[in-house]
């Protein structure tokens, strides 16, 4: 079924491509009014939104439909790791024009349906209109231990900063494919970044038990945005090492390091770390490089530590609304 | 503040708007990665999105400010009040146009904090960004005692078939409004019908705590695309009595019967009640009134009793998809 006559169509493609076994804990899914979810006794809710819009977030000329599919649930599901959480189920938001109802939609689900599946987080209703352009808004649930979420508002002066991965691929992929004709295939590492992001689960889970992260959030924006808004919440400023900076293999501009320091699209996870804990964060956790990038300081004010010179932290990462 | 200089701000605003006290359960609010809610023990979480698009579904134009807000929060609160739930927070996903940022948001501001305190339904996250038009998702967390929740699916041959309040004025708000020239006030019933709809929380609660209703919906797009879902999700039909159906005062149209029948925008609820029970469905629920409408009959078809002549009911109501 390629058209659609109706509003029906589109929830009916829908629920086909995510039929199958659902979980016990989502009680009703698509198809009423709202959807019904059993919480976890001694768990709370950890509830993020995001959106992703056609000619904001992607485009519908260099994007693969599979890749918005993947990507619009795992940028939603980044804030859930930044939380230390697990994902549960999600609500999809999905405003679709009538020419994309064919090969385009069933990739879109492909994409998404795949996502779903890997990050063990399951449709659980949502909503559907018709619209010019495709915008998406994706609402995650997710569940966590009571007391144990992992906020930004916990640094200390003088605890570690670390980051996690490597950064600034997601940034370099995008270019990438700026410069080139048509729909990017994932040819390289930087591309398969930028459209098919991995939110970091294990390791925000791995915080969140062990205790061990004092404040975290996941790098969206870019760290020299990100950073700020850490310490913001946590009323700290901070030192970033400049030469610590892990830059992605595959970024070799000259201009990696601001790459690294401004990139967006990351969807690596920021934290900060007691002096007495350092020794228990590994190089690798998993396979994911940690790297101590800089430490967290008395005055609320934010610098880069550059080959020994001390200069302000400009915000350079992504703002919709920045002139 | 009149003007955005970056996210951030547009954040603050909402946050400055949304301030005071907050309930227990909400344990994280605004300002994170995500928001914490602690749900209560025994209770099932009722989940559910909508879109609210300019141009789609209201005209800058048109609708003031203030009741895009109102009526966003409210026609998402309205499927909480059709499972028979609680609503208790919300997560709002805002794309604003620059220019909007001084006097329009504060409107929509007000009219959305208006609606989040009427219907107890508070503010918990959401994300923000920039757009040419305003696009506005809503997902509203809700709860339901345990096995509780009002249903699509449980309708049964035999059950009659009851609407609330009385139907088509919303659709004859909008019809005013179309005809009027710049932003519409408030000043008849069927405008304020159209712009400000009230959510049956009270009604639908009722019908859950006393097991009254085999099935609920609320009435969004109208009663003769609604009905029909209704009864595809029990695999019944129905027979509606033309006649019967409660026509709000304002409407004086000669279309009286057809308004009723296709307009959308109503919020009323939409439920069924075993003949056994009928007797316990009072004329009015708390001066809202009930009206036996129909029967919902064996063979999966919809059909219209109009003055005895029955005839095939085609569903008439909104449905953005169709030609």
């Amino acid at each position: 079924m390629n058209k659609l006559h109706n509003e029906n169509d589109l929830i009916r493609r829908i629920e086909k491509m995510f039929d199958g076994p659902k979980s016990k804990a989502l009680r009703l899914g698509l198809g009423d009014d709202a959807a019904l979810w059993q919480p976890r006794p001694g768990h709370e809710t950890v509830l993020t939104s995001d959106w992703f819009l056609e000619d904001s977030h992607f485009f519908r000329e260099k994007h693969p439909a599979d890749s918005v599919g993947w990507k619009c649930l795992a940028r939603a599901v980044s804030d859930i790791a930044a939380m230390g959480g697990n994902p549960r189920c999600f609500l999809l938001s999905l405003a679709l024009p009538v020419e994309l109802a064919g090969k385009w939609l069933g990739g879109f689900l492909l994409g998404l349906r795949r996502a779903s599946r890997a990050l063990r987080c399951e449709l659980a209703g949502g909503d559907t209109t018709r619209r010019d352009k495709v915008l998406i808004s994706i609402t995650v649930l997710g569940e966590i231990r009571q007391g144990r979420a992992l906020l930004r508002s916990g640094a200390h002066v003088g605890d570690a900063i670390y980051v996690s991965g490597s950064l600034g691929a997601a940034e370099a992929g995008l270019r990438e494919l700026n410069e080139r004709k048509g729909i990017a295939a994932p040819t390289n590492s930087a591309l398969r970044k930028h459209l098919y992001p991995e939110p970091r689960l294990a390791l925000g889970r791995w915080l969140a038990e062990q205790q061990l992260a004092t404040a975290a959030m996941d790098l969206s924006d870019g760290l020299s945005s990100d950073l700020p808004r850490l310490c913001a919440a946590s009323g700290v400023g901070a030192r970033l090492d400049l030469a610590a900076l892990p830059i992605h293999a595959s970024v070799t501009t000259r201009q990696a390091q601001a790459l690294a320091l401004h990139g967006g699209d990351d969807y690596e996870l920021l934290f900060t770390v007691a002096r007495r804990n350092i020794a228990k964060i590994p190089a690798h956790f998993e396979g994911l490089l940690l790297t101590n990038v800089g430490e967290i300081t008395r005055r609320m004010r934010m610098v880069v530590n550059d080959a020994g010179k001390l200069r302000n932290l400009e915000a350079g990462g992504w703002d919709p609304f920045r002139r």
